[in-house]
């Protein structure tokens, strides 16, 4: 099979150039899952302190989506604002401040980009302090402090991603901006809009308002979902007469089953969601239905590891013209069994075959779909209150119909 | 939390030293599994020319289940004799040569090893050349080969693994034993036992004759059956009054529809075992399970990521003494969920909530169980072969009949 | 266990003066699925020529509903219209008239409603003569023939049921509102609507309009997509400020995968339905959330077998005031167990543990939901079609279209 | 359609002459749970004194089956000997004595055995006397009083079924065999054999020694496990050299995950089994498959409704030379459906859709399988315990281990 050559490789543009050319950008995956699995990153705070730990290791997971096709390497810098990273002081030694985490990250990204021709996105996600009710002025100088790192290690773009509330992610999009670099804002929500009850709509002319030319969703969801709720953003951003890129980086988990507030109520978060993983050819299809829906900015979050990636890559091939350095050691739909010694799967070396499979979970005993936790759902939480003590019901109602948490 | 120091780690011993002093030795994972998701093996061959292609990719992976707490790191050298090799020639350029593929294996392995206290063991599999009806003489001499590198690398030990065929098994053994070094033998056998249908029983007590020091069954079925297996060996040896250790490594997929051939024949292999990946819940249960049993070297294959192996290391941490390295980043039990913001995410920081939880699929669609492809059972088989024309029908069966594919 | 007595049985009473009275109605169950299943209907015609030709069996069929508690019998005259029955005259003896069978079925009821204290309802449902384009003269003629036998046979009240179309229903219950008596009507409708896409609360205020005095949904969708429906007919009639008693009379089958036109389209219907029927439990919650509704006329159609009715009266005997007879041959919640030789089946006979099962399907090769066919969806329909090739697959669109079948 | 002559119906014969010819016999289905669902049954004690009670639904079951192609109408006798009746004295009105249950029952299954070429079994089943350990010859005394009344009514043959012992199974058909009539002897268990460990084959051998005729299962397990069952007695039979015809009445739930008392320790058991039920082309399956294994006598019990019978006597019409008299409400294979008016119904008309399909539960919270209850397994049972205090776990636990409940 002859790689068919990236023209545009040799010309290395900006993120909206490659955009305004009509390219697909390739985001990239889920950097807290995939290296909680390898050992780096503890579930619950997950926060990025391997940037400065173990380096080589956030480097590895890098390259492999670089190879895969990502377009953009995200500087790992998930929940690493100041007070986050504060919050969980007993998980970070003391020496690692959230600068070094965020340099840190920004080397790693800039260097494993050199690699190949993909753009440097430094990112910030919602904090703390927000949902302590800290007010505007507060809560923007915690993205700020990420900022100037950011600018000192001259990303390419920036994204403020994984909000739930458009307020602060508002905020954040203004104080990216006064970087003068493009801003790219999504957030982790359905199509019942954010925790305060805003529209998928109106969150997307909000941010387009306050500076983001590219606008979307990102985890919490399933691609299925995730797409509805571009769809609604991009309605709502035609309605108001306003243009922005669209960017959708879902969750590459199965959760037709949640709630308002995504897949972290499942029963199954984050421990037990094996059976939901997403297959490549489930990435396939959704990377089809991103690019007809008008999306161009099309990655995945928490479960994207770099085969998923790299489906999407090869979905997109024809549009993008090349495949990914990855795909030497991948055959598309299949076609790397058609040597296999056995008849039976020589014959699974096709599309219509793995395009129609029904996995099977191999699990008899367990259910299909799961009911959401929730407040008043589940028993466990009540248990635990009797147990701890530290919190009243009272008070923990309160900070829910606040629904700063 | 404190790690609790590994006593033994200071005397670095052999496998035997360490298995006689009563030790629990922890295996690693499945490396063509995981890299094939990373980008750098082909499903299909299978084969693992990333050693000289991507060593910085094989090293991580070693790291991780170095980390994870594996005592053993094998060599990466999985299908990496010369005739496989050979025969998957227009996936690996021509200059890699089976020997730079071994030794660039062992090389790595070593490397990483002296990060911590782990053992390298040189490893062999089935070939080609006894499935195409080979001499003796010849098969040994495909062996001999790699046995060549592995002792020029000076491997502490050595292991014969994944044998469909008693008999090329008992050849292997036998080929590593002119080595001096300690050898263990794995087969891909369920209860049924070989393809010739000698059972499980009788293969160990045939692999003990033949110099194997711990025997047991990796790859082809799903922790329950493996186990099912392995005691099935150890009543034919304790029948036979012969002494080995047991191992076991098995597939981190669910897998309770397998027919004698293993997961193979389940229609999603290998692109669509999403769904029958193994939570780390699943792991603990196998490794607790394992070591009542008696086993002793306790392991994975295909299937097994970094984080499956320290399940196995967590589960037997009190037998240990100490906890691996990378369950800094893990909290025994989901206890890292403690300080959620949500309650009823808190609730889940407990065994009994992880031990119990039936998690579910996500796909409605979708069966729990398959019935496996084989021979008669497969329209896609016979379509294939009508379009294609490669080999008659009646070829295909007679291979079949001999079972040698 | 005594049963309670019914105060209401000795004064004999109209359906409005019941439920003006505030009685809860408890309709009765299928017929044409329950008498398929004995051998007396045919799946596809499901005309009810039993009547005439097997009495004994349509008798005994009412009986075990009034046993269970059934406050109403209604003729089995679903398709008893002369249309349709001419439609499928090969099923049907040249001698059986429309009217025979019209008049058999009354005199049935009747007489089984002598047994006890229901009332008779006579019933019409939806014509071919209208999904032919005829107008609305010549389908009011079709309804006013079978008229003219509930009214010469005297039965206590008029059902107009299974429409799929509101200006249908409309018709048919002017054409019953001739008659003086007290009109109900069903639509075979989900949430979205009636097959032109007039919402069910339009639908409701249109046939209240049309002298409806009772109103709702049977048939089509399980029980949560009924009362789903139900409720939406509530809140048009609210918002219109018009009263009725509201009707349900749900599949009992699990259904939450039907599309638009409901059941039929699922795949397994009407052969494969086995693993979607409801429990006893099933029913009862159905029965509560019904009643918390504020509905107050409560049955069931296809699917419900006598004991389901049962569930209604046990699970309603607190605000009724007493046991069906059936009941007799019944434990509430399972207390019929708490003398079972097995300590572990004793354990069952308790509320909470029938509450909380999810039952088992026993069919691990069977998914949980099924994608409805439907046009475009199905191959199975174009296949057909190159086969007979009776029509064009124009001709059958544009039927679609006019969604006149 | 023309319904086939029966040619064998003018010439009215015993059963064994039946089976000498060659003729294929087929059973009925099962009263207790049918009578159950229409309200004339209690589940728990299952006693048959709706004969008394309720003899028109009795009679009307009777028709059913035999319109629907039984070939045996058995007395519903079943659990109706003296000492099961006055043990469930509180459910059966005092008057009502064994006698008359019996007399009933003989009259009830005569009177419709006339109305078609059926023949009447008489049929005993386990009783409470061996269980709580009385002698051969209080247990035999037992078995009398009703072969008394069996004599008396002239049935045409005798039945001995449900036996989960063969001991008591044997002194059972050497009572009946005092008759001088043919006895068949069905006992319930599965391939592991009996409550008391007597491996199938055994049992088959003791029964026919004892001087049964026909041999074979009914009752607590699934088509599968029966047929399995069978074989194992049919290979017994063989060794032994000794003839017997072999006889099946599976229940028509779906149970492969029984244990080895059957279906009443799944959790579903008697309450929450819908989810199971098999649909009439699974019976269809399990006829031919029975068929094929060389059983000739094939018929159902729990679970079959009069269409599973009609299932059976239509796939070995062709066998047969006829097909029943319900089949005029049914179109074989569902070609009943092809003049609906939709296509994609239309479409379903066809052996081949029915035969593959997999029907959805429509219920995507619940498993697929269960786990059996069973001693130690169930914490219900020793929570009842604690609440009811009238046996101390010790006596429970002895009564388990000597395998009398």
């Amino acid at each position: 099979r002859t790689v068919i050559t990236n023209f545009f490789s040799c010309f290395l543009q900006g993120i909206l150039e490659r955009l305004d050319a009509g390219e697909i950008v390739i985001g990239d995956g889920g950097f807290v899952f995939a290296l909680e699995k390898r050992g780096y990153v503890k579930a619950g705070p997950w926060t990025p302190e391997a940037t400065v730990e173990h380096p080589e290791a956030v480097r590895q997971l890098h390259r492999e989506f670089l190879r895969a096709g990502s377009n953009v390497l995200q500087t790992f810098t998930f929940y690493a604002s100041e007070d986050k990273l504060e919050n969980r002081g007993n998980y970070v030694a003391e020496k690692i401040t959230g600068q070094k985490v965020n340099e840190a990250a920004c080397d790693i990204a800039k260097e494993v980009a050199k690699e190949g021709d993909a753009l440097v996105a430094g990112g910030v996600s919602q904090t703390p302090s927000y949902l302590s009710c800290k007010d505007k002025a507060q809560v923007k100088a915690v993205f700020r402090k990420q900022l100037e790192v950011f600018m000192r290690k001259d990303v390419d773009f920036l994204i403020a991603e994984y909000f739930e509330h458009v307020e602060e992610a508002v905020w954040a999009v203004e104080v990216l901006k006064e970087s003068g670099k493009p801003v790219a804002a999504t957030m982790c929500i359905g199509p019942e809009g954010d925790m305060h009850g805003v529209p998928p709509g109106q969150c997307a002319v909000q941010l387009v308002k306050a500076g983001a030319s590219i606008v979307g969703v990102n985890c919490h969801f399933d691609a299925d979902t995730c797409l509805k709720t571009v769809k609604l953003m991009k309605e709502g951003l035609e309605a108001a007469k306003l243009k922005a890129y669209l960017m959708s980086q879902p969750l590459a988990f199965h959760t037709p089953d949640c709630g308002k507030q995504g897949f972290i109520d499942l029963p199954e978060f984050p421990f037990g969601l094996e059976p939901r993983i997403a297959t490549r050819w489930d990435v396939q299809k959704y990377a089809r239905q991103a690019y007809d829906l008008g999306i161009r900015y099309i990655g995945g979050c928490c479960g994207f590891e770099p085969y998923h990636i790299r489906a999407i890559a090869e979905e997109l091939a024809p549009e993008k013209g090349f495949l990914p350095e990855a795909s030497e050691k991948h055959g598309s739909w299949g076609n790397s069994l058609s040597m296999h010694t056995k008849p039976w799967v020589r014959a699974r070396a096709r599309k219509e075959y793995w395009e129609n499979l029904k996995p099977a979970s191999g699990r008899p005993y367990c259910p299909s779909l799961s009911k959401p936790d929730g407040w008043g759902v589940t028993k466990g939480a009540k248990e635990l209150m009797q147990q701890k003590e530290a919190t009243t019901e009272q008070q923990l109602k309160e900070l829910f119909q606040k629904q700063k948490f």
